[in-house]
């Protein structure tokens, strides 16, 4: 038979099964934890109409859509978890309570160009949390300490939540007069880390006419840093001349008031006035997550306040605010790093149960007992040698076998065998679901940053 | 602003969040079973290169596939897990172990006509043991075993998994002489539940031209019930004049010889000589899991063991044995069956912390306390009405509130409100949540059979 050569579409990451595993960790991590804020899960198609997923229209997204017809239909394939949330918001809004918090861990699909480290199928996983009509700034608050939770419980030590708010760096703009050139100065200011406050001057005074005078203000606003007491009483000195500004300030001592209360270390926060995120979209408080040791990644985690989810489809005002991972990318990027910690127990089974003699029964009598105690257990029954059996566990890293030989089953005994230590002992069917448990230990969690430190 | 009316595909299921609740244990329940058994997740992507997916070509599937093109490439969504699973192992063959045990739960798309109970996105949880070039029948003894926790552990009771292998049947059929009527006669019988011993007869002879001895004699042999015990006796009067027979019956001994070492109950088993399933692909042990009390639901579960993977992408043999369970279907059947327990536990939180006053750091500190001990927490911080904060819980089906009043705060401790009961004690934050986790108590598992029996 003619073969066809089998291959994955470049752009689409297909893991094999230890990355797999560490993925799933991660995911779980991500489930649990939004869980634990109150968040419940939703599920979207990948397919909507065209036509409603297209709404806002335009923009570069529109080039990247998947988009195709079946029968007479117009589809297209999700590019985010936003505009599925504002649709489903918008639908089912009689049958939500508000504030309506989910979280969504889901495949999007953008065809952008194919490059290394970017993929056109990827995970995002979302929360929102979106009022009817008025959402208290807690919710915004709040956000800071599931970053933190989030990371924190992957095995990340070294990150910082950066915040800022649109109403500040707005605010700040108008009171200059720079108020219609806003939009151009801030995407200029996003470029200092890149090209330094010298060039980010000249762009701003040459290309975007703002008068010599207010650069340099811009340039001294944005140089404010410290800590967050530091930075808010230097906030101060501007504030009284605008409205925006002074209601943008109150919001970001709500979001830093109750830090530690909400269990987030200093060090992994700080107010960056350099934040603005591209989007239009977003009216308050904004975050980005940066790794100290890598800042070339960007932001893990971004995310801010919006006033109207679902304006396409809706009369409704309904503010909200939300985060998103880029999970795929993370995990893709954690790796090219040497994040992923590799003492991590990625087997398919914790013990591989290998009967020595013809006896079927004990075997699988003992695979039930491990079963039912809830060690992952594979049964091996394959015709190999002795050897060939333990090179089996030993390539997929099962840290355990049970050896049933005559002698065990006379015993009503299993030898468990420790793969990693060679270590061999002798115990009841009932009593080797706790030593394996023990023994498993703590291989640490799912990132393990590399100079050692293990969170 | 022009409104598009916010709408979801027909033949797309979007559920509510309490029903979502409820979908999310069913895949923790099968994540976590397959989990126990050394099955290995992996995820393949939606799209695959037309070529690759449709290799084996033809057929019904080819029409109901989603098929597009992007840029220059000719592309298309999954329609099953089975074929990514064989480009998979044909692909990255060399860096995987044999047995190579994966399971995989995902969306698949077919664009068939809509109509109820039928759905073009649905999650399929796929599990497969795969052999490189053998295959011991112990794995697929094994997957009754499977099936069976699964479906205990979503609480279901009263079901029933059925098995018969192929190459009795075929045997059966050579030594009638009807081997190259197998198919057409296999396709017959199966109807038999639905037409009645009688019609199939006159089909047999007057449509496929089998013999009416022979038609006697095959509506004799698929009469053969009763227990394991029984109707492997009777086919042992058949053994001796046909190979494939005799290989069958061996087969089907070794797959009921150790079902009660596996915790199989016998109530849950059926040798059934009527199952064929209807495709070719199968070649031994072939499954069915039929609810007694809704046959007309047909299997929710099924699979067998095949000779030949990935045949269109390699020449290796790769034999194998597997089930899938068709989960959104499966997830429709049992709520219009009113199969899903309602008394389940689908609130977005276990606790709502209330401030009652506007002292916001204790009922901050209160939920990190809470989130801390693994308890799922919503902050609630809304200007609204007590009642109207406590009918938000209330339509959620949050079963615990958490008062901060001024008292409260001043005593250090926190009012702990069971909302179904109305029951109020005061404690200490750090004793709140062995209060919540001790009255969220045993709600039951997410199905409930409907006569009251929970499992």
């Amino acid at each position: 038979m003619e073969k066809i050569k089998p291959r994955t579409l470049s752009g689409f990451m297909e893991l094999l099964p230890p990355q797999q595993q560490q993925m799933e960790a991660m995911m779980e991590i991500l489930r649990r934890t939004y869980a634990l804020y109150g968040f419940t899960p939703i599920d979207t198609p990948a397919i909507e109409a065209a036509e409603v997923l297209l709404a806002k229209g335009g923009g570069e997204t529109e080039k990247q859509i998947y988009r195709f017809t079946k029968g007479d239909a117009d589809l297209a394939l999700r590019f985010d978890l936003t505009v599925p949330l504002a649709k489903y918001v918008a639908m089912h809004y009689g049958e939500l309570a508000f504030p309506f918090r989910r979280y969504q861990i889901g495949k999007v699909y953008r065809g952008e160009r194919a490059q290394r480290g970017r993929f056109r199928e990827f995970y995002q996983a979302d929360i929102d949390i979106i009022g009817d009509g008025q959402l208290d700034v807690l919710n915004e608050a709040e956000i800071p300490a599931i970053i933190c939770r989030t990371f924190t419980a992957m095995g990340l030590r070294r990150f910082c939540i950066c915040v800022n708010n649109r109403k500040i760096l707005n605010g700040f703009y108008e009171m200059r007069g720079l108020g219609e050139k806003a939009g151009d100065v801030m995407r200029t200011v996003d470029k200092l880390d890149k090209i330094g406050a010298d060039a980010v001057r000249e762009i701003l005074v040459d290309e975007i006419g703002v008068p010599a005078a207010d650069a340099d203000a811009v340039l001294a606003f944005i140089a404010i840093t410290g800590d967050n007491a530091a930075v808010l009483s230097a906030l101060d000195g501007y504030a009284g001349q605008n409205e925006t500004f002074d209601t943008g300030l109150a919001e970001l001592k709500a979001v830093t008031a109750n830090l530690t209360a909400f269990g987030v270390p200093q060090e992994n926060f700080r107010i960056d006035l350099t934040i603005a995120r591209g989007l239009d979209y977003y009216t308050g408080t904004v975050y980005e997550t940066l790794l100290p040791d890598h800042p070339e990644i960007g932001s893990v985690c971004s995310g801010g306040r919006y006033d109207n989810l679902a304006e396409y489809y809706t009369d409704r005002p309904l503010p909200g605010v939300g985060i998103s991972i880029g999970l795929t990318r993370l995990f893709y990027v954690l790796g090219e790093q040497g994040y992923l910690n590799p003492a991590m127990n990625t087997a398919p089974a914790d013990v591989l149960v290998l009967p020595m003699t013809d006896a079927q029964e004990p075997a699988v009598r003992l695979a039930t007992v491990l079963r039912g105690a809830g060690i992952r257990t594979q049964l091996y029954n394959e015709k190999k040698k002795f050897k060939a059996k333990l090179a089996y566990a030993d390539r997929l890293g099962i840290p355990y076998a049970a050896l049933l030989g005559e002698d065990e089953i006379a015993a009503g005994k299993v030898s468990l065998k420790d793969l990693r230590t060679g270590e061999q002992v002798t115990v009841t069917p009932e009593e080797a679901p706790e030593r394996i448990r023990r023994g498993l230990g703590s291989a640490g969690p799912v990132i393990v940053e590399p100079d050692g430190t293990k969170a």
